[in-house]
């Protein structure tokens, strides 16, 4: 099957999942399944208005739910396959989805997946609100099938989340900070430890909770994490340069990254290629934030000027292909395995 | 001793923990003992800046600590005392802080604890950033620290963490609603729920994991829950109150509750008793979120006209004397037991 139609069928079973813990039509008795029973009385429309209608407005426009998917191939690859994994797959992905609303605020976008951002819609208070509340709510998979597993288990795949949103933070921290211009030297091993940590963060986390449900050891579980976090990394640097080259069905702002100012591996490398009248001019429209297509343009131009367009794509592939090569050894040959590989092939390789 | 000595005693034992796994000024080293080793290279200014020095900034202003001495005064009192607790006491703190920078955010507050807000000092996107590490980096303790116990008090030490986060999200979703106007009829039952899951939630987290921690029963765990829950929703009518009757010492803006339009359950008793013309004109103040001085003191004479004080006031008494009776059956005398009796009572007795 196509990793795209492969894609295409988990993401339909996902959702249903994600909808069968936390509906997007909520009723009294879907809170008490979520919260308990109340001791007071809920307030049942504020928290659909506040919660689960902002929380699926941003589920239902897509996405390629690839962090499920990644999950559970690397569960099969690692000889497991059930309909328990299938539940347990949503943690990554319904994370991730919150950590966009969050973004989306610090980073004060206008558009998500081509519609206006969750906070521009229904304020900022709900956007942070529920964005939190998407970083628990599928934990509510992990407390109903924790049985099915050994208690190490459960104990390493808590620690995997709550360490990987750790470290999510500070590659956030990192962001933000360039964003603002404080870091005006950043290098490519800091970007590439950013990606790392931003990116690379939840598909590790999908990657090694896969690897831990299937009993793996911790030398595998390492290993699938590294793996991920590669496929993560490159996934990031390809968004960028898709931020500055897309034409079309790209969902986001084309140059939005120019506006933001940000340091991406492109303007890191462009930078130190460009000479040094030219290298002002492109940190100049960097810094000033600017939204004015006209300026955008001329920021791409000047890092088309370079090489640092095909450096980024050449380091991406370089970076996936390594970690491959490391984790592919421990795996058995399985149906799985090569869709592993077919799967880090098309997230480097797309064009939306 | 006094509680407030206690208090005081405690509050600099957890800051010294506190600081030990999240350091003011954090080393290369401490970004490894926080995020493991960097695959590529981290950048200790950015991560210094956006995370540790604002999170230190609102640790340092103070507060009470009150949730890490319930946490230890519930552990003594089911006859557990180590340093190992010390160290995890410091899990619900630090998640309180970030709860606060996140709903000064949300509530668009300009003071906390008598300085600028955090977000209005480094902005949003590092206070959104900084709240959130900040209900993930206690863990720290947790994973250092889980040898010492059973395996299922671990796992029951996530699920109590991960259900009351998702609480607090729930109990957030009816606060927002209300703030905005879209509930006009707020009952008492839902405000007391909102208390429960907004207030009552970190209070709750820190008892509940208390009494895990000491190995209490599954019972004895749910019936301190409960009486710190009810301190919780006690405590937070305390604060209603302090915020339209406080005159010094109070680190908020007084009056900040009318110009949030917030119906607490003074303002729901209010809105009972008013006559008709009276209640429209308190409403009318709520719901046009002003910050005029003239028209949030019209609103206090108004409320001050009816029995509403007194009545929640009353109300917050009766709801954590009825918890201890409960609470108090399951436990042995001790001098823990006395101090969380005595603990109670200065809650919600506080003028500041």
């Amino acid at each position: 099957m196509p990793i795209e139609s492969l894609l295409s069928q988990k993401r339909k079973q996902v959702d249903k999942e994600i909808e069968r813990y936390f509906p997007k039509n909520p009723t009294e008795s879907d809170l008490r399944k979520i919260c308990g029973f109340p001791r007071y009385a809920y307030d049942l429309p504020s928290a659909k208005a506040a919660l689960h209608t902002p929380i699926w407005e941003l589920l239902d426009r897509g996405g390629k739910r690839w962090r499920p998917a990644l999950f559970l191939m690397v569960a099969e690859a690692f000889g497991k396959k059930s309909q328990t994994l299938l539940e347990l797959s949503i943690i990554p992905e319904v994370i991730h989805n919150g950590t966009l609303m969050a973004d989306d605020i610090e980073d004060n976008s206008d558009f998500r997946r081509g519609k206006p951002t969750i906070h521009k819609i229904y304020g900022e208070d709900i956007a942070i609100n529920a964005s939190s509340a998407m970083y628990y709510l599928p934990l509510l998979a992990l407390f109903k099938n924790k049985s099915k597993f050994p208690q190490t288990t459960i104990i390493s795949a808590y620690e995997i989340y709550s360490q990987e949103m750790i470290n999510l933070a500070y590659g956030q921290s990192f962001d933000i900070l360039w964003h603002k211009g404080k870091n005006a030297n950043v290098t490519e091993d800091q970007y590439l430890q950013m990606c790392a940590f931003k990116t690379g963060t939840l598909a590790r986390m999908a990657a090694k909770l896969g690897a831990v449900f299937a009993g793996a050891s911790e030398k595998n579980v390492q290993l699938a994490g590294r793996f991920a976090e590669s496929i993560g990394v490159a996934f990031q640097i390809q968004d960028d340069i898709l931020n500055l080259t897309a034409k079309e069905d790209y969902g986001k702002e084309i140059g939005g990254d120019i506006s933001e100012g940000k340091r991406s591996l492109i303007v890191i490398r462009a930078i130190s290629k460009l000479e040094p009248q030219k290298r002002r001019r492109l940190l100049e429209i960097l810094d000033s934030h600017t939204k004015d297509n006209f300026k955008i343009g001329e920021a791409i131009s000047l890092i088309r000027g370079t090489d640092a367009l095909e450096y980024s794509s050449k380091c991406a592939s370089k970076i996936v292909a390594d970690a491959w090569i490391e984790f592919s050894k421990v795996l058995k040959p399985s149906k799985a395995k090569k869709q592993l590989e077919q799967f880090a092939k098309y997230l480097i390789e797309r064009k939306v």
